[in-house]
């Protein structure tokens, strides 16, 4: 099938994928006089006199709010917030569809981060969390870290953090069928954006001490010039044994390579040369750094990647509606690096070890049972305090 | 019934009265690949290359943002943004109930009209329409006028212009009943405030040349003082006698009492001293300036309130959803003073003469024809220029 043109067809079809609907009856005078006024000024007071009820009495416990400026859109780059709302809207639909979170798009306008931290703060009142998507790098990083300070709600960078739980999912899986120890694994991640940084902090965070970051300039090592201060901040905390040289050279003898980088950068060469039982997740959409078939020609042992036309399909769609759910199950008031380790962990562990295979080594993000366990072990792990009573 | 507290414990019950719901399956892989990746990339480019697609590739042309900062929520007050928010949903309801319009309530932390404009205008690509709610006086004036020049969509404020809406319908009709002629016809307006300007500039624009604008001070006529620049604007333009004096003083003689003021304001001596056949629309909510049995009683030919359990409820739902579903059909760039009157005009017409009575001038908010027939007309007046296609 051609997706791009039966997908603008469907779209002209379908004329919006999301709609606001009543949960409420409007029939007769005594529904409106308890839906809207007189009645409703009585919620309104018993909000007005504890905010907090605002999570009991408006759809705020089910309520997320995606938002972009349009910058970084899949892989097509700045396309602005009108062309990036056919993926928010998307995006919607699978919150609702696997998580049962209510997520409203919101494209803004601007491209200044002062405007857009303003401009989501000031709507935090109308939300239970804020999801943060397609927003370019190294912008992305202040938004959420500013937006983390100011709001009372959880604030999700979805590019960063729902790429990194997958990414440990299967990692956690690959240690699972190779039965390597993450102690003494090494993993190159090539492509130092803000999916590669977020992916490397979690894997650290998760116990694994050797990552090597890699960006068109080479491995990241503790000095180098020419990367920006997200950058040097992770080539301090990773490459402890400061290897230097380009992609080749440092993934000789690695365990793992994790692509989120630009198709065909990966040869059956560089595969051969990693060490014994190699696991490659070439991720780069819509085409891989290597394709499955000459990855697993070249000695693969476990190969995954962004596309669902291939087994073992990494998708953030495993993550974010969980990851959701359960914080607002919690009323969370962050999304911790605990909380997403334990989402990690969830969709790895839906594999039971007689299904783990090389071919079956992370769940199918259709599977709606993904969702539910990963809330539930995200709202077990929240180690933040709710909101007051 | 109780209303307060049958509506709390609903509100409770129902947590939330909007949801977002999707318009398309996610059932299979290809399910996903049409609605989200890779096949959404085409729509998204489509809309890159030309932006007013983006009112046939997403739900933008049946989506009105609700925005308030919750400074004047019903006859509450300052009840600030979440505790304004169950009185949004409840319009949201409406909106999709009445008119079939998706309408998400936003509610604003801030009380800054710099703030609240550019919070609107970053998100306006995201929406067809922007309603105004709720926002005090006056400031709503500044913020309608200042996001009226910067969007390029229809911005409305409903407190304003739903009310101007239906109080002209209720003229209208009031005409019908009593004979009399718009250009000879007299209105006392009581209270100055955002509804009551509104409603004597469509009434001005409609034809009728001698209305009184009263608030707490008494009649407003041109250089008195003590009054903010709205209420001078208006002062200058109503009152032609000049009349000077109370409420009392300027009711003598007048044909059509419009009171959007406060409960009991208005005795029956005050309308005996009307002209013959008086009609009387005594709105206060929920306490009206009068009675409905004590101004018949006092002779009122006609009364009409905003209240639901009495007759002629002069309700704002019967304005908004067909207007803003008119204005997102004729894909209008503004809600026009021609576009009102039109919707007024529908509204009034919905009663043929064979129906018309002193007890049955206005249709009621909850009979679904009166939105299809209000946008029709606002479409058909739609005069300023659509989008580009």
């Amino acid at each position: 099938m051609d997706y791009a043109q039966e997908s603008l067809r469907r779209h002209y079809e379908w004329r919006g994928k999301i709609e606001i609907t009543s949960r409420v009856p409007v029939k007769t005078a005594e529904d409106l006089s308890l839906a809207y006024t007189p009645g409703v000024a009585e919620p309104c007071l018993q909000i007005k006199k504890n905010p907090a009820e605002s999570y009991a009495l408006t759809r705020r416990s089910d309520m997320v709010a995606i938002v972009t400026d349009g910058s970084a859109v899949l892989g097509l780059g700045d396309i602005g917030p009108e062309a990036a709302m056919p993926v928010m809207e998307g995006k919607a639909v699978l919150f609702k569809e696997l998580g049962g979170v209510d997520a409203f798009p919101l494209c803004i306008r601007s491209r200044d981060v002062d405007e857009i931290v303003k401009t989501i703060s000031l709507l935090a009142g109308s939300f239970g969390g804020i999801n943060l998507e397609d927003i370019s790098s190294p912008r992305c990083f202040e938004i959420e870290r500013r937006l983390k300070e100011c709001c009372d709600i959880p604030v999700f960078h979805d590019d960063q953090h729902g790429t990194a739980i997958v990414v440990l999912a299967a990692v956690i899986n690959a240690l699972r069928l190779t039965g390597k120890k993450k102690e003494s694994l090494s993993i190159v991640i090539n492509g130092a954006g803000a999916a590669g940084i977020a992916t490397a902090c979690i894997l650290l965070n998760y116990g694994i001490k050797n990552i090597i970051m890699c960006d068109r300039i080479g491995a990241l090592y503790k000095g180098i010039d020419g990367i920006n201060p997200s950058q040097q901040q992770i080539a301090e905390i990773t490459n402890p044994e400061d290897r230097k040289g380009s992609l080749a050279d440092v993934m000789k003898g690695t365990d793992i390579f994790i692509g989120l980088s630009s198709p065909g950068c990966v040869t059956q060469e560089m595969v051969k040369s990693m060490n014994h039982n190699p696991v490659v997740f070439p991720m780069a959409n819509p085409i891989p750094e290597i394709m499955p078939d000459e990855a697993k020609a070249a000695g693969a042992f476990i190969v995954g990647t962004g596309r669902s036309d291939f087994p073992n399909q990494i998708n953030n769609a495993l993550a974010f509606p969980g990851v959701f759910r359960g914080a607002l199950n919690a009323r969370a008031r962050a999304i911790t690096e605990a909380m997403k380790i334990a989402a990690a962990q969830a969709i790895a562990d839906l594999i039971p070890d007689d299904k783990l295979s090389t071919d079956y080594m992370i769940p199918s993000p259709l599977d709606r049972a993904v969702a539910a366990s990963v809330a539930q072990a995200v709202a077990e792990a929240n180690d933040n305090r709710p909101h007051k009573e």
